[in-house]
């Protein structure tokens, strides 16, 4: 942002998108009318709640900064040359939602020059969030909240793996994983968007995800960021930039993570 | 039960019993200092709440029903000739717990002659339960509420199927599950008792566990017996008999699963 003045109206935008969203969403969260098929021949549901929220999400970010840009998981890319691309995923795991559990979320990220500078994940039901200003991450649910920090992990033997399900790794990129997981102290599977936010939040050490876009991990970029840790692809490049991505909390893992998924 | 009456008595003590076990574990859920480890060896974690709830629990138990018996993951067995005895899991899903993801629960079913008659599920964080008397199965969060029924699932290729982690699942137990998970239409892990209440709920069709013990599962006898589901062991024995849950919604798919689980 080129000032403070812009950010703090960027991140005030951001929690009005959270709260738009959540309303759009959540009268379908466990309503079983509201699931669709995006591919004819694969499970890929997507839900009248996702484009809804993402229609709202849009319009309130048009009329507010209408010459943003805005990349969208259900509605695509708007203006993306412009100096300020909001980036947007309604529903982050929608198996999760589709299947009751509540490890779905919103996300927002707001993104200059390629790089998000800041993000925010909503969890509509639970009524929680978790976001980045650029400078501080923190997280809030009614009157309570605070600010996030990653936790110490020196050690790959101390640390608990998140990754939202081992079917997402195929071929050397399965290899990868499993040379990880076999060196860490617990792995956790179905965690989605909660993965990242629980490193941001210090109850988990590493994420490592494959097949996901720019949309899934950006907010988190900027959360993760400003909390104390790092989040990018695996070979280190921007996050999502050839559909992987790696968190860790504490960046001195970042070195020996990256030498066993590279098979140094 | 021998009547309606303490029918009645015995789940207004199971609210009373969520509620004091919500009280008991909520200061501690994202709180770090709380976090011990059962084995010197092991993952196990287990939390100050954990056992802070059970003792509530089992104080309340004591007052309301003096002669009842009781069974608790972390304080063990007390009275198991009683005619009526209570199974507690303060927190399922302790690495959940740890790691910050709001998929545990706290788990409460009462026995008679070892067949769960009544059960409930609690998630403190969320706010809602989920439970049966026997007769109806019923969810609730603050004011809303409604019946549990499980969903029409006629062919496997159609089913949603949840577990824990894979690492549960070793040897022979390994190969059965995979066999049913090339299956199904989606394999959802990372679940604990959020799994069979999703099925309960008809958001999913199985829940395929192994190492599970019988304060794991209880409660979900009895709430997927009154919503219209199954859940057993997998060969049909009581559900963790052998330390094995095999839970349907739709018992048409009962009979195909389990000649998927023995191989035939």
């Amino acid at each position: 942002m080129a000032d403070m003045r812009d950010m703090q109206q960027a991140v005030s935008l951001m929690h009005r998108l959270g709260d738009a969203a959540s309303e759009a969403i959540l009268p379908h969260f466990r309503k079983l009318e509201a699931v669709e098929s995006k591919l004819e021949d694969g499970f890929d549901p997507v839900t009248v709640a996702d484009r809804g929220a993402e229609a709202v999400m849009r319009s309130l970010i048009e009329e507010v900064f209408p010459d943003d840009g805005i990349i969208g998981e259900e509605y695509g890319i708007e203006r993306a040359e412009a100096d300020r691309v909001w980036v947007l995923d309604p529903v982050d795991g929608t198996r999760a939602f589709v299947a009751g559990l509540p490890t779905w979320g919103t996300l927002i990220a707001c993104m200059e020059g390629g790089v998000p500078r800041a993000g925010m994940m909503v969890q509509p039901y639970i009524g929680e969030r978790f976001w980045s200003d650029g400078t501080v991450s923190r997280w809030s649910r009614g009157d309570e909240g605070g600010v996030l920090e990653t936790r110490v992990c020196r050690d790959l033997a101390d640390a608990t793996l998140f990754a939202t399900a081992p079917s997402m790794f195929t071929g050397a990129q399965k290899d990868a994983f499993e040379a990880l997981a076999d060196r860490v102290k617990t792995v956790r599977f179905g965690t989605d968007c909660y993965g990242y936010a629980m490193v941001a939040a210090g109850h988990g050490d590493i994420v490592l995800e494959a097949a996901v876009q720019i949309y899934d991990v950006a907010p988190f970029v900027a959360i993760l960021d400003a909390a104390g840790g790092k989040l990018t692809s695996w070979s280190g490049g921007p996050a999502a930039s050839d559909h992987t991505a790696l968190a860790v909390g504490d960046p001195a893992l970042y070195e020996t993570v990256q030498a066993i998924l590279s098979g140094v």
